[in-house]
């Protein structure tokens, strides 16, 4: 274990600042080669990880953790093998500090540049899973931040040895080691101070479950960036396919239910409900689906649970969806703009002007016609990595990669020019 | 007046909100035309106008508000022009909306672009300055977004006459004029209740004393650009030329004292300080600065005041300027470290690796070799005009423009196409 001497989480976050300044000038091959350490050195303590991972499954077990979160939690040798395949993948991603992103020369010869450079440190607040330990630090330390961590409580030990076992690698290559910080032994204190370290911290992901991301936007004076509740909408218009809607809705609700990208709500046109209602609520029982229907819903279709209120505002994150005939699409959009968590919204149609419409009118980080809401995702996108999806429309919206973990900063070059 | 149904800050944060989608959707030359129809509707109401501000400057004068913010407030027939000229150049500027931003087609045919878009609704927390209420309504437009204002008690009614004016020219070119609120009229219950709006106020820019924008920036959980605060430093290197040193120092002290980009520490390299400390102070003492030094400082020219430690953290924002000596540039660096508000830092030296690692080490939002920290500015920069001068990391950083009044959106077209 790297020794360090701090005794508050103050104190861990001001080693965090000050490694920033030397990690924020490490060359994109002295990042690469870091990122490769660590990975290499997650494999090599495989052992060590697995061990204090089971310690903390076995008290899990003991105060009663459910057996989804248990297994959130768990790691064997091939998930400790895929944490360094991750680490790997971000490691051949090209740097994102550095890029000039504006150029402009001043009528009195001062040149400026507009360029990218890292946020300084950026924190994390996350639950149970203790992939996002590593993940989130790999991707802080690959756009050049240095990070701190606060896990849950139910991965303290797992997430100790693997920020133990990062440290170790950076301090291995020569770069600051403090430059990994983790607050998870101060506890709820330690999660307090990090929400309220502006000017330490420059920016805080939440990541996790509604609630804590509402606490955490709430709390922190730390400028946040929210990701992820997704009360996602598909819209059946009055044209859509048969085939596109059935295959779209149940790949949207069946692929991976758990994740913020799957729909919640589908909106079916009332001049297309006779004819794609029944057939698409029996393709999603079909995968064990339960759709919690309104009045015009249960009337075309079997065994529609009767939907309330609560349900148009639910994100299920498994496999129910809740389905409601609109009128038109005026209809289908106020619906969205009172329920949509501005995720992801897509619309099936064969009709042109209700597409553009729907993709200029809706206010969401992604807008879709005839795709599935699963695309809403950083590795789909093409970013090789993903932070977290955004939702909110400050700094970045929808699926976030390196380039959204770096600022800007202005370089002017002058020759003694004074303002007139 | 035009008439509103609102009773409450939140009824018309919401009406804001409503107004917004239309206000959204307008072309570039209907914004244009809008904001041309405000510059003229202003000019026409002239005399309302200062007469309204007469009543304020009177209620100013009998409550003891200091004979700066008089000035401050103070709108008369030149000034009301200057406001309407200022909205006719926000006008004239590029729409920044739908800007395609990127463009992505993924394997599976999926098109994927990247567009601008407004952020919805703007809000706006500032002082005395009337010209703030129309300056930032204008760029709010101008970028399709809406905006809810929220200006100080001394200039209320001045606020007041100028929102309904820029509301009766929307309203009769046929826009929503519940795009332009202010909520002035309940007090700091308004401004406590717009610091709250998450979910209808998308934005929020505080406009005013460093005082104003911690207060803005702790108490919201709107996300919040934070503008403004300078405690901005020139570096004298070994090598920097007397001439440069010296015109430069004087026109970043001089040429506006009360702004934000002016300087207010100099820090002199020791092997520079015979050289340049005395001319430098007697240059600056010639244009009536009052210099603040340090010990070796006040051995080297006549008539400076001691420094205390306070003076290093001090925006003076008047003719005072703390000047001390620095051992070499690692020392320059860490004083600045320690005191910089992050906005804008100049160093004057004729060494290109002084310079390189100035720029490269210095973390703020602008920083300059050989030329005025007065530079900082949207019209220097060729922005055409400003929102603000962001100093923090999210989002914007430096002179904000239209640009930075937009967020983004993914627009995502397809064919039928679901997740493997």
């Amino acid at each position: 274990m790297t020794a360090t001497a701090a005794t508050t989480a103050r104190d861990r976050m001001l080693l965090a600042k000050e490694a920033a300044r030397s990690v924020g000038r490490l060359t994109d091959a002295e990042k690469r080669d870091a990122l490769l350490a660590i990975a290499d050195a997650i494999e090599a303590a495989t052992p060590a990880i697995v061990e204090a991972n089971a310690e903390d499954l076995e008290r899990g077990r003991a105060t009663g953790l459910s057996v989804a979160l248990q297994d959130r939690l768990r790691l064997d040798d091939p998930r400790v093998g895929a944490l360094a395949t991750a680490v790997r993948e971000v490691a051949a991603l090209p740097d994102p500090v550095g890029r000039v992103l504006d150029e402009r020369v001043l009528p009195n010869g001062v040149a400026l540049t507009k360029v990218s450079v890292p946020f300084g440190v950026v924190g994390s607040i996350y639950e149970a899973r203790p992939n996002v330990t590593v993940d989130i630090a790999a991707l802080a330390l690959r756009s050049g931040n240095a990070v701190v961590l606060r896990g849950g409580t139910a991965a303290e030990l797992t997430n100790a040895a693997l920020v133990d076992v990062m440290r170790d690698a950076l301090a291995d290559r020569g770069i600051d080691p403090e430059a990994i910080q983790t607050v998870d032994s101060f506890g709820r204190e330690g999660a307090r101070e990090l929400m309220h370290a502006r000017g330490i911290v420059d920016v805080l992901v939440p990541r996790g479950s509604a609630q804590l991301i509402e606490a955490v936007v709430t709390e922190s004076s730390v400028p946040v960036i929210e990701t992820g509740a997704g009360v996602v909408h598909i819209v059946l218009d009055a044209s859509a396919p048969l085939e596109w809607a059935r295959d779209i809705v149940v790949n949207a609700k069946v692929q991976r239910p758990s994740v913020c990208n799957a729909v919640e709500t589908v909106l079916v046109h009332r001049d297309a409900a006779e004819r794609l209602v029944s057939p698409v609520v029996a393709a999603l029982q079909e995968q064990g689906v339960t759709v919690h229907g309104d009045d015009r819903v249960s009337a075309l279709a079997e065994g529609v649970v009767p939907a309330t209120d609560d349900d148009w505002a639910t994100e299920y994150l498994s496999l129910d969806l809740s389905m409601r005939v609109v009128d038109d699409l005026d209809d289908a959009l106020a619906h969205i703009r009172r329920y949509s968590t501005h995720h992801t919204e897509s619309i099936i149609t064969q009709d042109d002007a209700s597409a553009e419409r729907f993709l200029a009118e809706v206010d969401s980080a992604v807008v879709m016609a005839n795709a599935s809401t699963r695309f809403t995702d950083g590795a789909e996108f093409g970013f090789g990595a993903e932070v977290g999806i955004s939702t909110q429309k400050l700094h970045a919206r929808g699926p976030m990669g390196l380039a959204e973990l770096t600022s800007t900063k202005w370089i002017a070059r002058g020759a003694g020019q004074v303002r007139e």
